[in-house]
């Protein structure tokens, strides 16, 4: 049976509340779109003004409609919408859109008709969307609801599509769709989504997920409603090789300001958002052109492709200015294999180049049975995914049989990038050649689009089973934080309490000296600051000294339990890491790794993931780093890389198990030891939650 | 009187030797470009064959053809070329242009046939461009020379242009030519220096910098000949208020390799490359579109322009978008004073914004004398350098005469971002507004542009004196070194040596305990590597121990001499430094200044500039560094900056004082000290010049 979100998005038949006869006003236009284009269901313009509006007849309200109506559209002011939705809903009509402003976006009285709308929307099981749209189309039925001058003035789309824009800015939808069709984009599903009042981003991207007409998804974010819902719609996604191409607004504290005003709504944390996307394989645009060069790409994406590309030129310079900026945008550009460049140069004269790129010359453009053996070798070297022709346009036309031929006999991704205006260009596109006019265009959406490609078979490490686990009271002091910590598999670390001076002795020949001795205490977090460390501590008089000093320094603290003192080995290690686990308001538990001590701020080498993180993820946190190499070995002795991702992953999952009262857990710093020696908790954290 | 190169670059009568009557050909293609065009010059295709081609007379030879040949065009094989420049010299042709390939790109005899054309070329004062060459164009007086069919195929210039191309390849010319024209830049010279054998890249550039018809410089640059030449060609440039825009091939190992092939010269060091264009306030450009983006940007620059942008939208998801994009390319968006942010609220409506972006809404674009009196707020706004509109097609052209009108009244720049298409586009380039369809290539040319207006007054500190110096011989120890360096400035150093143990406590008790010491030779690089350091060396006992340990580990050095050690107090500091001198082959003495320790190299936080380099540019290589704070106190006390400073203008000094033999200086750690307390030496080092 068809749902309340099909009669919304593939209605089959709709009503126009609020109609008007002037296209110019939102109660007009949409019925001249869906006039002018070929609705085929039924439309019913409801109000009481007219007899027939846009050769249709036009009904004075909704309970004269004849019944059947799947989607009532409502252009109607902000007080008389749910009214109207009761009456839409007592006739049958199972979806709505609504157009007005001034809910939630505009004070307490519209704040109030916003938790009205919702109420019956969730009892009546109505799928209503916005408030505050522009509304949508389909594309695919010619089914306009939206109130867009754009789809009279972008060029025109005769066939189906398969691009489905959603978007929370009517404007932004409306720019990518003009964009996206100059560059002949097919679309499928236009969704402004506007205040999600009741429906919200992420069912929408779910019912985008599941809908057969529906292969890419570009969206426009400035705030998701409900974070874990998102990251199940885009595993959905990635079930059905879907792509989803999404900007993101409130990037920098001014966008993030510009995206307040507009929706009244918080812009979420930039970094948490980067790295939600790149878990669940999102291409994150810049911009509009570039979401639509990436979604034309990704109309392609049953031919193989990956990151490492092979260049065809017939220009040094161009070669080295691609070669250049694709290097630049992360791609690799290998080395041909020996006996492919004997291949090449059977045809290619000595000023050419046979490596990569491969700059056939001028001359060899006119041979086109040698640029097929060149096109041919390209698409069947197992040492390359992609290959990528840059060319002056005339050149390209000379190539253009050659390229059409391969790329209809291998079924590998082929990028044409004209440097002038080339005659083939739409006989290389019906062929599934992609094709750029401009160099920054094609490599600002190859780049995320390649590592898309070759983030389509991995999948997000699941959750396994965590139980939820009662921490210690909070606040809590070091000790219990690192017991509570080693229960979900933190590395053992070597450590003591000692509640005496001889105690702390004992503690220290057992450990061994030199050893470090710190203020147990849940009440001082900031130890350095009071005097409550001691390094170095070298024999029993001077741990006996220590422990008197920082048992002084603890009592200098008003009203601050104490509860003796941690004694450790002094260790030496290889690299110092932060490792920290927060909770996101829209996305839930995210750890962060990053290179420890004051310049990891400064140079911002962090590492973020939505929880649960494996050890496997750790590893691949620790390489994001660009201090990584640190812990292999550069300049130095190699890490416990293996501890050091156990003791990530170990946060990780106390942060899963960890109750809602527990806000952050903190291993600052943990140290990582020489290879096979571990690391070692040199400060564990648990904060509350902030409220 | 008209110099050679005038003849070359505005020939007022031009021989074609080789000529056809092939417009295929290249010996064609000019003429048929000449005959076209309507070049007023004479022209004299030379060639036995025929009588006539494209309606011109057809000179047997070059001796034929009437006195007075400015420029002779060479579309003859390589072997032939000398002895024709000789036969033309004789007939008083004073400039050539040789297509000829197969000369030092092309092996042994290649080379030969190159050194002859050199000689003659020098010995008779001929200005000869090429070889391996497409040729020139002159755009205001069509005097074309180049077998480029690109003037036939991009969109004709009717009216004169100052925007001169000057490449290292032909393809890229054409290319950006091409690209430049479909957005209407008005071109004047168009320069393709080929192998460059008589007259380089920066002799071009110097021509370029007096012409009074160039005043934008598009450069293509592979490998610079003479990077001090180019340095002073900038600087002429610069004087006249011009604008290089320079795209350099090789900016990663894979670039460099394919130029290498190209044209048989290694790419220079890409930092060295950068750092020099931005001490001579060139732009570096990444591709084509962008190079012609911002020479359209350019012909705006008598518009008062900087990077503290307002954006004016009528769209908060546009504004923040636009906001994002161009904080993150470096641009400012200041917060509007509040008495502007009043003015504006007087017209627009809470759901707007008044702070910057501005969101004037979709209904006040309507009203043209509100949108003028924002416009006009904003241009003549002190806190306000570039006013940015960026809105839906429809939407622009509603502003379009309160646009025009203001660009009329206020010489501020203005530029304009449409996401539709306007129709209002011409009219708003004819009025000065810039205007960019596509958001990405319009930050990524503003960026760069606005960074140019911001360093248009700019000058390059200038050599003071330096005297060469005799540096201390070679290898020499790191006494040796310090001494030298103190010559030049460096801030006074506590440090002593000492021959004996006794010495050496001595030393010890004049610097206060604790003491580093160091063994001392000229053989020793790495002292650490050997046992050649003590540290915390405490009191004179251990003093003593220091001293015979040092010693013998010096001693273990097969053949180093030894002389004596070095005691040093031990200082803490702020931070580290490396500050290094070296000379690039290309430019010269160069200096690097980066954050010390081994991050410094993952993290390639360094800054390079071209020597001389003053206290003041000293300063300004500090704070491009991105560990910076750490010296202005960042989570700890602030350092001796100003000593710093010193410290890093005295290597430089050094540099450019030290005899050829010396080939780098490193100061290697320079520790930073807390305010006031100066910098300490922590190791020097003088090395030879390799061979």
């Amino acid at each position: 049976m068809r749902s309340a979100m099909d009669a919304l998005l593939d209605p089959r038949s709709i009503a126009l509340i609020g109609a008007s006869a002037n296209a110019g006003r939102i109660g007009g236009l949409p019925l001249e779109l869906l006039t002018r284009f070929g609705y085929q269901g039924d439309i019913y313009p409801v109000n009481p003004k007219y007899e027939e509006v846009f050769g249709l007849r036009c009904w004075p309200d909704i309970e004269a409609v004849p019944a059947g109506v799947d989607l009532a559209v409502l252009a109607i002011a902000a007080a008389e919408v749910t009214p109207m939705l009761k009456r839409c809903h007592a006739r049958g009509v199972r979806a709505a859109i609504v157009y007005a402003a001034g809910f939630a976006e505009e004070g307490e009285e519209g704040q109030r008709l916003q938790a009205e709308m919702e109420r019956f929307a969730a009892d009546s099981g109505m799928a209503v969307a916005g408030p505050n749209c522009m509304g949508f189309a389909n594309l695919n039925t010619q089914a306009y609801t939206a109130f867009a001058s754009v789809f009279k003035t972008a060029p025109a789309q005769t066939g189906p599509g398969t691009v489905s824009l959603l978007t929370q800015s009517g404007n932004v939808c409306a720019a990518v769709y003009a964009i996206g069709r100059r560059l002949g984009l097919p679309f499928s599903h236009f969704i402004n989504t506007g205040n999600e009042a009741c429906i919200d981003f992420s069912q929408y991207l779910e019912y985008l997920a599941e809908d057969p007409g529906t292969g890419i998804v570009l969206g426009y974010i400035e705030q998701l409603r409900d974070g874990p819902r998102f990251v199940r719609a885009c595993q959905a996604l990635q079930r059905q090789d879907k792509v989803l191409i999404a900007l993101k607004a409130g990037n920098t504290d001014k966008g993030a300001q510009a995206v307040r005003s507009h929706t009244a709504a918080l812009a979420g944390d930039r970094r948490v958002y980067a790295a939600a996307f790149r878990q669940l394989n999102v291409i994150q645009a810049d911009d509009f052109a570039q979401m639509a060069a990436i979604a034309s790409l990704a109309t392609l994406r049953d031919r193989q492709a990956g990151r490492r590309v092979a260049v065809v030129t017939m220009s040094g310079a161009l070669g080295a200015i691609l070669a250049d900026k694709f290097i630049g945008a992360g791609l690799e550009l290998p080395d041909l294999p020996p006996a492919l460049q004997r291949t090449l140069r059977e045809g290619i004269p000595d000023y050419g180049m046979v490596g990569n790129p491969v700059d056939v010359t001028g001359n060899v453009v006119n041979d086109p049975d040698f640029v097929r053996t060149v096109l041919a070798a390209l698409a069947t070297s197992p040492d390359i995914d992609t290959v990528v022709v840059y060319a002056p346009g005339y050149m390209l036309d000379r190539m253009a049989d050659a390229l059409v031929e391969t790329a209809g006999a291998h079924a590998r991704l082929f990028v044409a990038i004209d440097t002038g205006q080339a005659q083939c260009r739409e006989r290389l596109r019906e062929a599934g050649v992609a094709v750029f006019d401009d160099l920054g265009l094609a490599v600002n959406s190859l780049a995320p689009y390649l590592r898309w490609c070759e983030g389509r078979g991995r999948r997000r490490a699941e959750a396994g089973a965590v139980q939820p686990a009662a921490a210690p009271a909070l606040p809590c002091n070091e000790a219990a934080a690192r017991d509570w910590l080693a229960g979900f598999g933190m590395p053992a670390q070597r450590v003591a309490r000692a509640a005496t001076a001889e105690a702390a002795v004992d503690a220290a020949r057992g450990l061994g000296y030199p050893v470090a001795m710190k203020i147990l205490s849940p009440d001082i977090a900031h130890k350095t600051d009071i005097g409550g460390v001691a390094l170095n501590v070298a024999d029993d008089a001077a741990a006996r000294a220590a422990f008197e000093r920082l048992m002084a320094a603890g009592a200098s603290q008003a009203g601050a339990r104490i509860d003796g003192v941690l004694v450790q080995p002094m260790a030496r290690g290889v690299a110092e890491l932060i490792v920290g686990a927060t909770r996101d308001p829209v996305f839930g538990p995210v750890l962060t790794v990053g290179l420890g001590g004051v310049l990891t701020e400064l140079y911002q080498d962090v590492s973020h993931r939505l929880l649960p993180v494996d050890a496997a993820t750790a590893g691949e946190m620790l390489r994001e780093l660009k201090a990584y190499p640190l812990l292999e070995g550069y300049r130095g002795k190699a890490g416990d890389v293996a501890a050091a991702c156990q003791a990530i992953a170990a946060v990780g999952q106390a942060m899963l198990a960890a109750p809602a009262a527990v806000g952050e857990i903190e291993v600052n710093p943990l140290l990582v030891q020489e290879a096979g020696q571990g690391v070692a908790v040199l400060d564990a954290l648990i904060l509350p939650a902030t409220a």
